[in-house]
């Protein structure tokens, strides 16, 4: 007997039909005998609609009630999946946050699982129960609902494997599972068997919508093995594992990419210590997030040009803020540029493959793509491009590293 | 200082714009410098779309789950209504069934009240802070969540009135008070200014549909008094108040009727002790509710006739459980009658007013309405009748009575 938490996205439970669906799919892992932890997103579309009308109450709804709002998504979900399995014959009940109760800090919105109550579960599902939990949502300390931020219940899944002890986490969703990059930019893209944590990482937080990053990371920092599959489809997933469990004989392993990035350069700053950290203390603490980073420093060696990327939407807010520290920061001029993708190729083979680089940037050369900035880490290598061209480079790297 | 609950029924808060011109109410009402609590229904149409998706899952939906989605309505409201109140800049916060806590036995979908903790409000609301209480819903004591049944957040104010002692209970609805009969059916209907408990009881079981009938039933056993008023006018609203402070100028307060009624009569059953019994045991043991019972002896005292009526819908479910149980009511045989109404005049003054009664009937009989059952208590006196007769004798008896 296995103890599995199966997870269902929102587009699994998007109707009724759906939610039968996932119950028949629930029953069947069930009767083969396995201990059953379902955690289940609210319904498709919910979350936004209840966070439109937030938006329609007040530009800056409040924070701790508007956990209490989105949270109640979940709550719809997690009963009707217990109400159709009960209806199908099996003992089910749904929990919520502040039942179990799943404890977070007080970070409304975005926060942290901390801790999982398990007893109460434990001696439900060891007596023939599955328990349904309401994902993306806990409670603080001071007994008020909380949230994980989007994407939340992959969050919750794998906390609940964590603290249930549980032999495999399964993400179900409404595609196959990995692929070696976005099918809707290219169709030659196939599905990945298997992947690691770093891996899946970069490819989920450069724009493969398959499961959220933080979960990744969690995942990867307590080795929980996790599937993903699909929901429609009686196909075998993709497993993100451990990297020394996979065998590589590719060395990328897919190609990634985000859309709606800007660059700003910050151009003829003093060129000594501490220089960057007076730059992105105040954009930081503005909560606007950095992406890439590029230092030059001038041949003269006393002036440097700073060059780093954030979301599209955050470019007014960094601006702005930039300026205002315009005398700590003591700056000739700033040049900006907005429409701008990234596109990196992932690979946990590329640490013992030199020549990779290379083969990405002649590639892309061959096909008159100019590169506007680089970075590069142990398993990806990424290069800033004009949006518009995005389809064009996915395809050549696609084709390049013998993905097709 | 005074301390009000004030509570918002479904239409009131029934969308967007609705539920800030309640923020702006609550404003008022908190700057005129009470302690305010507020008690939200969901937002209308919400409980009906949840009891759908239910539906469509299952015929019978489990009770327990069913109690969770449901309550979901009034998370969704009370946290908006929450965060419109900041918004405006007014220190407010939702609670939640379970934060409370509110006990409730656990007869799930149709709970009651036991006890309300205070300590943790009371402190909010004396630190200028204005509670919202989403309505309708408890915990019991295996702590899950329990609702009070259709309407039940009239319910959920009234109790609440009831322990934290309040000085009054407002229940703000969509119409301007309780009217001497229902306006759709005759414009002469004029609004009441007082009312005693036992007449609003009557008027409301008997159809007008301003309060729930066992909110009125919990609010006139504490004596606690209810102002019933529109979100969407200035008007002075109904209160509903013990019969003592009342002075009765007329002798009928109100016309109340409702439809959908059937009656059945079983003819020829023995006429001996226990016979009521023999007939209604088995009806009550389905769930089955009883309005007007008449029973007539026959001319040889031996057998005797029982005469009731029911709600239209039950009439099959009842007609089947009488036949099962021919044997031991042991009768000659059935007949039945539906679309038929209740008409009922309704005023506290009757007690003390001799001759209602006939002129009541001479009415009636003057239209040419055919009167099919009587039956009267010390405010009331209820007439069947056929169905397509209803807006005929509620104007007539209206006019009759003064009310026009």
């Amino acid at each position: 007997m296995k103890r599995l938490v199966i997870k269902f996205g929102g587009t699994s439970v998007g109707n009724i039909e759906k939610i039968k669906k996932v119950a028949n799919i629930v029953k069947k892992r069930f009767e083969e005998g396995n201990e059953i932890i379902v955690v289940v997103s609210a319904m498709s579309g919910e979350t936004n609609k209840l966070n439109t009308k937030a938006q329609s109450i007040a530009q800056n709804f409040d924070d701790k009630e508007l956990d209490v709002l989105l949270s109640s998504g979940e709550q719809v979900s997690s009963s009707l999946l217990s109400g159709a399995l009960i209806d199908l014959g099996i003992k089910a009940r749904s929990w919520l946050g502040w039942q179990i109760p799943i404890i977070t800090d007080d970070n409304y919105t975005f926060s942290k699982i901390i801790k999982i109550r398990t007893d109460e579960i434990l001696n439900f599902i060891s007596h023939k129960g599955v328990a349904v939990i309401a994902g993306f949502q806990g409670i603080s300390k001071e007994n008020r609902i909380t949230t994980l931020g989007r994407g939340g219940s992959d969050l919750s899944a794998v906390a609940i494997a964590k603290f249930f002890q549980t032999d495999s986490c399964e993400i179900y969703t409404d595609v196959d599972g990995v692929f070696t990059t976005d099918p809707s930019i290219s169709h030659q893209a196939k599905k990945i068997d298997k992947i690691s944590y770093e891996e899946m990482l970069e490819m989920s937080s450069l724009g493969a919508k398959v499961m959220q990053p933080s979960a990744v990371q969690t995942s990867m920092i307590d080795n929980i093995p996790i599937h993903v599959r699909s929901t429609f489809s009686e196909k075998s997933g993709t497993k993100i594992i451990s990297e020394s469990e996979i065998d590589y004989k590719k060395v990328v392993t897919g190609i990634a990419y985000s859309k709606n990035n800007a660059k700003i350069s910050i151009i003829g700053v003093v060129d000594k210590p501490g220089v960057a950290a007076d730059v992105f203390e105040p954009i930081g603490k503005n909560n606007i997030n950095i992406d890439m980073v590029i230092q030059n420093t001038s041949l003269d060696g006393k002036n440097a040009n700073i060059t780093f990327t954030i979301k599209q939407g955050d470019l007014k807010k960094t601006l702005n803020t930039i300026e205002k520290n315009k005398k700590t920061i003591n700056y000739n001029k700033i040049s900006h540029d907005d429409k701008l993708a990234k596109i990196s190729i992932v690979g946990a083979g590329m640490v013992s493959s030199p020549g990779v680089t290379y083969k990405m940037f002649r590639a892309l050369a061959d096909e008159k793509i100019n590169i506007l900035a680089i970075s590069t880490s142990e398993i990806k290598i990424s290069v800033l491009i004009r949006e518009d061209l995005t389809q064009k480079a996915v395809k050549k790297l696609h084709s390049e590293f013998g993905l097709n």
